[in-house]
């Protein structure tokens, strides 16, 4: 349970202050955060609440989408507000091929070069960057990056420090060769950030809201558990589910929900 | 052109005689068939209406689901189909996995053995199996087959002549090893079948019937045609596109666009 994070978007409508009350109440202790969300509050604003209830921040989603214009001011304040509101892990999510193009790997490339650019900013920070692979299904539309081993890949260049890789189950868990690239990420020591969700289906339209706590779906979060934690990776372990219905209910009732989620797919057994 | 095949699927509700009529008349000599329709119109009388009409059947979709009850008679079935209507390969979806279980590889693994048990019966058919990889976003609920690779790993085994791959460009657009892969499946001689269809977003929910024409997308279907021919394929060239919205058009027209846009990404610059 000391390695739960509720991350936000689990429950997107509940407000921050309600949100770190209920958090208490519930005994957790960690939390991830969004930039729309702490920039509504104020970011500021939102460290201080953060603080006052002792809630320690896992990660800030996110920056990334280096295709649009303006991704370097954008992702340099992302990795500004990492540092303000106290989050050691900053998510990218690369976003997906620029419009009317369809050189996946230029577009990969590409992206390599921009994280390269942020580096300094990131270690200046003191932010490590986390490369998120998403499910090739947002290949085109949101993510170049599908796989873990594009991800290391791409954090190669730099140091650990600067640039790791997040690894998300409900993104990778199809993949026959993950387990040897979360072999790879800790031996490289790139594993920034662990996020559960499970695979349902059918797919929602869009296919972005769609997700599953952990143990409602297909994906063997048990293995993810087991092999992330054989790396040696100790830190927090969130639970992020994006899924319309589960938005639908009180921000208590869903945290209670996760935590039991969570406990059925991490506790020993 | 005269590598063009209608797959059925792109024109699903044009009956089979007005199909056979039509692609005469556009010039097309080369169908790809599935055997629901077949067994609709009748299978013998499906052979007769494709020789009458001087159409050869490239394909048949499909067998597979060796998950299901009765999968070993079910795929004899296919097989004697495919044999009967005169197609040299028939198409294999794994199926997805069992009810409530998690065990990818071990799903894998079991489509491999039961791949194995009709190798017999395709090589007495003279019908070749293609293995299909599904988009990884079907994992769960229809393919545990996700990647070339894989595909090519599961007819490893056994002779060319009755276990091959197929290679859709609307599964495999996203993979960055899909280019070493067909390399591979040249070099091993197991390119069974090339079906186009293109990547467009955003899906619609289910995410089966939201697949584009050729040229329409995101995927870089010029670059697969070159690496396919690269590996002295020089068999049909399969448009399949499932989409409501193209089906709910006359055949005709589907059809002249569907030859418009094979044309678009096939002719040579």
């Amino acid at each position: 349970m000391e390695r739960f994070s509720l991350n936000q978007a689990t429950t997107k409508y509940w407000p921050l202050p309600a949100l770190a009350a209920g958090c208490v109440e519930a005994g957790v202790r960690q939390v991830g955060l969004w930039r729309e969300d702490i920039q509504g509050y104020g970011v500021k604003d939102s460290r201080r609440l953060m603080d006052d209830h002792g809630l320690t921040v896992t990660s800030l989603c996110r920056g990334g989408f280096f295709h649009d214009d303006g991704w370097l001011d954008a992702n340099r304040r992302a990795i500004e507000e990492a540092a303000m509101i106290g989050a050691p892990v900053l998510l990218l999510v690369s976003g997906g091929l620029p419009p009317g193009r369809r050189d996946l790997d230029g577009a990969r490339a590409r992206v390599g070069e921009r994280i390269g650019e942020l580096v300094p900013d990131a270690l200046a920070a003191g932010v490590q960057l986390a490369i998120e692979p998403l499910h090739p299904m947002f290949a085109s539309d949101r993510c170049v990056v599908s796989t873990l081993a594009q991800a290391l890949d791409l954090a190669a260049p730099h140091p650990p420090a600067a640039v790791g890789v997040a690894v998300d189950t409900y993104h990778l868990w199809w993949d026959d060769t993950v387990w040897a690239q979360i072999e790879r990420a800790g031996r490289e020591d790139r594993v920034a950030c662990f996020q559960l969700a499970d695979w349902v289906t059918p797919l929602p339209a869009g296919v972005l809201l769609g997700r599953g706590l952990p143990g409602t779906g297909a994906a063997d979060l048990r293995r993810f558990v087991a092999a992330v934690d054989a790396t040696g990776f100790t830190g927090p372990i969130e639970v992020e589910v994006f899924n319309e219905a589960l938005w639908s209910r009180p921000g208590p009732d869903i945290l209670a929900d996760t935590l039991t989620a969570f406990r059925s797919v991490v506790a020993r057994e």
